[in-house]
Parts: C-alpha cells; sequence; structure tokens
C-alpha cells in the first residue's frame, strides 16, 4: 500500500499535447487525488488553456534539446518542480517522451500512464494501427505504472474496447479515448484509496 | 468468402483431451456448420465417450512417434480421412499437437483453433498462468485461423473476461472456458455463413 487512506494525494499531469485526459481526470471522480499541477513540455500545447480554465496550476518547462526524452538538467528541474509542489501521484497523459532518469528514480512506483490498447499487445506508438492491422477484435486501454521500459510496468487497470468491421485508425481510437477517460480516473482513485500493494506484477494481488 | 452463403459445410473437430469445447460445439448454434467427425490422437481421450453419446462419428488415429507433432506419414492419413469424409472445415480442440505439414496445406484457411487469453497476448501455452503472471486486468479468448507458427493466425472473433483479484488460474481458466463455449460456436457459425473473406489478416475488413 502506497498511500494512507483517507488521505488527500496531490496529482500532477505531464502533458504534450491538447490535452483530453487531462480535462477527463479534471472533471472525473479521482477519490482522495487532487489535480493539482499540470506541466507540459510544449509551449503552445492546448492542455496549457484547458488547465486555466480548470483553474488547475499549470507551467511549461523545457524538456531539453532531444525530441523523444528530457535532457538530464531538465529532467531534473522537473522532477524538483513536482516535489517542490509536493506532487505524490504523477500522471503521463500524452506525454511525447521516455521518462528514464531522475523522474523515475523520485516517483518510483508513483508514476502511471495510459496506454490505448491492452497491453501487453501493441505496446509503442500507433497502437491502434497496430490492433487494426492484426486483425483484433477486442482490443482497449491500459493504465499502467512506468518503469523503464516502454508500456511494460505493472497493470492497474484495462478497459475492453470491440473493434467493428467498418474501423477506421480514427473510429476506433474515437471509442478507445471515451474509454480511456473512464478509466484514468477510476485508476487515480483506486491508487490513492490505498487498496493497492507497491510491490509486484499485480497490485491487486491478495492471495494465489 | 471461402464458404458459399447457404450451404452445409461438414466439420470435424480434433482432440485430445475430456473434449469440453467438442462438447460445445456439437450443442452449440453453428449455423450452417455440421460437427461430423471427431478424431483424437489418445486412445483414452474423454471426448471419444462425449461423440459416441453425441452421435457423432469419432475415431482414434496414430499421430506417429514424436510428443507434440504428427509424424509426417500419420499427418497424411488424418488429412485422407479428413478428405475422405468430406470434411470442410478443422476445428482443433484442445489438441496437443501443431499442425504443419500436409494437413495445413491441404485446409489451408480451413483449420481453426481457440486460444485461452487475448491474443497476441499470451500466447502458446499456460496462457492463463502467463496472464495472472503478467497481473493482466483482462484477459479472455481468441477463435484463429491456424497457420505455420504458433497462436499467430488471423483472428475471427474475441471474447473478453475480467480478471478477479482473487483470481487463481483454476477459477480463471473455468471463466474463459464458459466464454470459449460460446466463442467456439458462434465463430464456426460466422465462417460458414459465408461472410468472412478468404485472405488477409483482418477477415472482416469490407473498407479501410
Amino acid at each position: 500500500m502506497i498511500f494512507d487512506k483517507g488521505n488527500i494525494v496531490k496529482v500532477a499531469v505531464l502533458a504534450s499535447g491538447r490535452g483530453s485526459n487531462f480535462e477527463a481526470l479534471c472533471n472525473g471522480d479521482t477519490g482522495n487525488g487532487r489535480i493539482s499541477l499540470l506541466i507540459t513540455d510544449n509551449e503552445k500545447a492546448e492542455v496549457l488553456r484547458k488547465a486555466s480554465s480548470a483553474g488547475v496550476e499549470s507551467i511549461y518547462m523545457s524538456p531539453g534539446r532531444y525530441r523523444t526524452k528530457f535532457g538530464e538538467t531538465e529532467e531534473m528541474a522537473w522532477t524538483r518542480f513536482l516535489m517542490d509542489r509536493g506532487i505524490e501521484l504523477v500522471c503521463l497523459a500524452g506525454l511525447m517522451r521516455i521518462i528514464k532518469g531522475p523522474m523515475l528514480e523520485e516517483y518510483s512506483g508513483r508514476i502511471i500512464n495510459i496506454h490505448p490498447s491492452l497491453l501487453p499487445s501493441f505496446p509503442g506508438l500507433h497502437a491502434q494501427k497496430q490492433a487494426l492491422d492484426y486483425g483484433i477484435r477486442i482490443t482497449g486501454c491500459t493504465v499502467h505504472y512506468v518503469d523503464a521500459a516502454v508500456d511494460t510496468g505493472p497493470i492497474i487497470l484495462q478497459k475492453a474496447v470491440d473493434v467493428k468491421d467498418d474501423d477506421t485508425v480514427e473510429t476506433l481510437s474515437c471509442r478507445i479515448l471515451r474509454q480511456e477517460y473512464i478509466a484514468y480516473s477510476e485508476a487515480v482513485k483506486l491508487i490513492c484509496s490505498g487498496v493497492l500493494s507497491g510491490s509486484g506484477r499485480n497490485r491487486f494481488h491478495k492471495e494465489r
């Protein structure tokens, strides 16, 4: 159990884009989790406007000179900012960067991500297209803890979505996204309620 | 479309064990598919008794001297027997052998299998244990065409199954099995109704 039952948990969202999952987290039932901070690596991200209208503190911080990861100094700066604000749980919501360095150490087991497939199927980019190309009949979304590899961390929650015969990447992505909105809030609520164990692959494991 | 609409399709089941999926196929709504033949590689398989009480022709045939595949002569003999009986569709139902040789050539695109996971997650043996060890929250079953590799063929149908916090391999397997019973008959009905295309990974593909 990584959070005490009953305590309020300050949650930060890291995003790069339009922030529809951020918005869903703000509007959803996250239980003891309070969405308290948004950080983006994209000065022009629409999510900044959404944070402002939701009354959530938001900031652009430079990610450094790489395209798909943080510079080490910058990842340290993001991490310090999170800690200064008393953030206890970090939600990735369309952050187009891999987290590997100080943030993963400092927030080990307290960074979560949402992915548009039923992992371990279709990790990485373009999961919906991968699923359609495979000819899958059921896909969905997965909320999972972030570890040092891509989309391999322990699973918190999954939602299934049927594939329709005439689905395109767009129609399928849209249907999955509606489940993502529900799943992400539910997962934050679960984590912040203190019912999950803090180690192992199966955080719900009671006895087996 | 590999089967003409409206025509009766003679279906054989190949099984090694107790034959609960065979029984479900016999009792289920398989549309134009008629379960007409059971072949087993295990003289003592309980499925033989089930075939007899279901009034389905059944036969034990030697699989040859290997443990996980057929001898080439034997696979040829099985294939000839299927052809002699006018079998058009072959359902694997717990057959503990890989099909690689003449049967796969002769019945290319007309052999199907059911697997207790949402493929491509957890192919191969002990899929339910693999899923629990991974800490999955949703698993299920997949009916797919058989190709030369293991559990990689085009998908026909999938059913999702929630994992419960206190699931064991036994309780989860049992819950998946109930969906397998439904899925396998549905898949046979779909194939025999002639609505699926005969090539590519997505047999439902209309326009994308």
